[in-house]
């Protein structure tokens, strides 16, 4: 019997599990659960079923894990929880500061119905977290260092879309090579915001909107472009589709460390991702964890996890045999 | 009451985890045994005490966990079950083949004394190997690559002095750029052992040896170096121990993948190391994870287990909250 999975929310992390799952022999899409009307949904595979998600309690013992694909302002604090008491869960909580916040919320709903949620999965929350952690854990005396990009940011975009005169936008957030090249030395520089990051929009305005007026709105927007050196291009909305609706992205985990009787060897840990497609990848790593969160709630290890309390060997529907054999 | 910590061999790996345990507040370095006479050992730190490898069997019950410093080819297959019997272990057993077979042999002992002993933990096998695992759960239509270096590999450099006429040796592994370039472009190449690593070998030759004899016995020597482009430079003992006993080693894990409707997405995930000191850095390996084999231990989480078993918040001396709020 193939694992039965089900989806919440049809978005681009949506469609993105749909696709994974395809390469996923052990495991089967028993549905789609959205909010809007199913009969308006197309999946991208066909014979798939689309339901409301006001029907999703009906598949309680009929799917071993929904994976939540809403987003993290919004969705995931009202839908995690909900979720987490009829089913094990997975989802892609990204919001760093509310994470303490959302695991006790998530801990306290999965615990008690004997679930297993596993919490913030995706590269950043996820792979990079784990980097972060081994890293940290074996050159205790050492900094680390996270860039990001280049890619697109969908926060900072949506920011730059409530500016008054802003028709679209998009935001691309980019690492500055020097600094990379910097911390690869191992010197463990002190990099401020402005010197690790660029940012650079591609902006449409609308028809007769004052364009200095925006460029200054954009990059003096606290919090998220007055830190940074920000770059304003205004483009038209056909060259917007044409040339900036890919969704690449990637970026470098890089701790340096020392060792040695008096400090003297260096050390450089790096992870690096470079992806065509940031939500198709994360939707990838979120079934691979819907994999162990199975297996863990078979095992009766219930509550909120994080991808740093999960054994590697779990994400993989190879045996410990094969995996050591293999892999190891 | 700090983690009780016994090294079991005080070779270059054995004072890399005196060293190591010097950066890691909660750990404390309980004794260090060895074969030879106790008395001709004198430690890097002071106070530290050293008993003969005979007299360990006393400290069970005191000793939380022996990290066992031996070599694979003949310390470890016989050291690791006879210690895993009193203690909670850790090695760094790198035998790729052997593997499955010490596994075995490991997983009988250490669960019938009732101890962990996490096996094969280093960087290959164990960073490395975890990337793999990871790389293979999320990218399942993909290719991973290794490569190694540019370090020195003992086995080989070992293998060179086995043949006549060579007083010292040392070997250097190179990972050809081109192959590793054209590795994170994505296409999959196939490469032969030939197209992914150069071998460079330096070489002290006795005095009136035949070098051209050395040198064609160096290059056609079978698993070693006849699959490999290979150099061979004669030079004095004196250059050998000048330029060429650092202990710098590194290298990358590569997997690149595929998704989408039409698999027109590619992604790339790389983790590198480059390491000043291979067994220092190794070493900081071995204690982090001594850190888990007691925590499991603590647990009743008894038997052999390597990397890909164990959870990666077990490492670190910092607690679930503190995980998720600062590297999450």
């Amino acid at each position: 019997m193939k694992i039965q999975v089900g989806i919440i929310g049809y978005g681009n992390i949506g469609r993105g599990v749909e696709l994974a799952l395809l390469q996923n022999g052990d495991m089967e899409l028993a549905g789609i659960f959205t909010r809007r009307d199913p009969a308006t949904i197309t999946p991208l595979t066909p014979g798939v079923k689309v339901y409301s998600i006001a029907d999703a309690e009906q598949f309680q013992g009929a799917i071993d894990v929904m994976i939540l694909c809403g987003g993290s302002a919004t969705d995931l604090p009202e839908q995690g929880p909900y979720f987490a008491k009829m089913f094990n869960t997975i989802d892609s909580f990204d919001t760093h500061a509310r994470i303490p916040e959302y695991y006790a919320a998530m801990h306290e709903a999965a615990l008690d119905a004997e679930h297993v949620s596993i919490i913030s999965v995706g590269w950043d929350p996820g792979l990079f977290s784990l980097t972060r952690a081994y890293a940290d854990a074996i050159l205790p005396e050492g900094k680390v260092y996270t860039f990001w990009g280049k890619g697109v940011s969908q926060g900072h975009s949506d920011a730059i879309r409530r500016v008054p005169g802003v028709k679209n936008a998009i935001q691309y957030t980019i690492p500055v090579a020097e600094a990379v090249e910097e911390v690869r030395s191992g010197i463990q520089p002190d990099l401020t915001t402005r010197q690790k990051h660029l940012r650079e929009c591609f902006v449409v305005a609308e028809d007769g909107a004052d364009l200095a007026a925006i460029e200054s709105a954009i990059v003096s927007m606290p919090n998220y472009f007055s830190d940074y050196d920000t770059t304003v291009h205004f483009i038209s909305e056909e060259e917007l589709k044409t040339n900036h609706s890919a969704m690449a992205h990637g970026g470098f985990v890089i701790r340096t460390g020392k060792t040695g009787l008096e400090q003297q060897h260096n050390h450089v840990i790096e992870f690096s991702l470079k992806l065509d497609s940031n939500p198709e990848f994360t939707a990838n790593v979120l079934v691979a964890y819907a994999r162990a969160a199975v297996r863990l709630s078979d095992n009766g290890d219930f509550g909120a996890k994080s991808v740093l309390d999960i054994p590697p060997a779990l994400l993989s529907p190879k045996s410990g045999e094969a995996l050591r054999k293999e892999l190891l």
